[in-house]
């Protein structure tokens, strides 16, 4: 087969992807719900950061998870742990993302309507799930202090397609060469736009700030800002 | 298209992979070149691994790299530094993953007669890699302290289908929950023969035992072994 038509194969399945995601994304709009796609390496802390968020925030905001795995069902038994209303999407076939019809068929099991925020924690990879749109109001992006402070560089696509960059174990600054004036550089070269939020899921330090983002975006959504 | 649809074109776009792939093995094997392809998720220290590895085994081993990059030079340009013949292979519109059309074309550019071994640095991901064979003796996972133990279990196509694991980082033990006992049982429960190495590149600790790996299999690479 010729590369360009492996090419056109490729567009055609985003291109439905696409159509599903935008049905999902005006039945999260007709209910208020805000929904994030938490996209990051593997071991940069999406789960950490759910365990927390679930941990303070439930139940005053009402928060669901969609938990996507390559495999196991790990992170959805830490999650439960937390509390919260999760949903576990594993990957068909060990898919290397999340697309709109596994997300479309995890809300399927979801009480919606009981719902203000839907997380879906997508597979770890800084690749493919930047071009699968779910149907999410925003991309947030996690990077840890272990990680390169040239990720934003070498994976662009996918700091320019989300709204906030979460910096997570910065408990862990200055036992390696990351440097995070370098990486919040690198992020903005990249995407002006983002929202940058320091924080270390381990010891509690800067959750507040992430814990304000939620609620103002929250808000903003409510008010169709 | 159809989900079926869609996974017979990805079985023949795959089949057609492993036909070059065979070239490739070939071709290496005449030369008695030993061919690892190195992969983990992005910020493991697969570049920090390279750069001890040139640092301290040339010129005595001949070593060529194969560096995959979704989109910078950056790790191309931290190698080339680092001594040994650097080859760059961005990846075909952004791809997650190295195939064995782009390491056919990045060998080209090689003068293959002047080398023992050959890595081949994949692009950071323990999903997609996996499944592309890329003509290598072995596949080569790495995994640092700072991620989660579980990797092994959550990827489980990528740990099964390594011959070794190259756990880096040491010097980060104890900062985080991450158990050294723990991951070396995930990653024997997928794959019982796997050779696991513990080391820092930071440090320089256990990189003596990684060596002696590198010169064993060229060795029995090259008896036929």
């Amino acid at each position: 087969m010729s590369a360009e038509r492996n090419i056109q194969v490729q567009k055609k399945v985003l291109s439905e992807n696409d159509q599903l995601a935008s049905k999902l994304r005006t039945e999260f709009a007709e209910r208020g719900i805000l929904t994030l796609n938490l996209v990051s390496s593997p071991g940069s802390g999406k789960t950490s950061l759910l365990e927390a968020t679930l941990g303070t925030l439930q139940p005053s905001l009402r928060i669901g998870v969609i938990a996507g795995d390559v495999q196991t069902d790990n992170d959805a038994r830490r999650l439960q742990a937390a509390g919260g209303t999760i949903v576990q999407a594993i990957t068909t076939g060990g898919a290397c993302h999340l697309d709109a019809s596994m997300v479309t068929r995890a809300t399927e099991q979801l009480d919606l309507e009981a719902l203000d925020v839907l997380f879906i924690e997508n597979v770890g990879n800084l690749v493919c799930p930047s071009s699968w749109d779910l149907g999410e109001d925003a991309k947030v992006v996690l990077i840890s202090c272990t990680e390169g402070d040239d990720k934003p560089l070498k994976y662009p696509a996918m700091f320019r397609r989300s709204s906030a960059m979460v910096i997570n174990k910065i408990d862990l600054l200055g036992l390696s060469d990351f440097s995070l004036e370098t990486v919040k550089n690198n992020a903005l070269s990249i995407n002006g736009e983002l929202g940058i939020m320091e924080l270390s899921c381990r010891s509690g330090k800067g959750l507040e700030a992430w814990f304000d983002w939620l609620h103002r975006s929250l808000k903003q959504k409510r008010s169709g800002r």
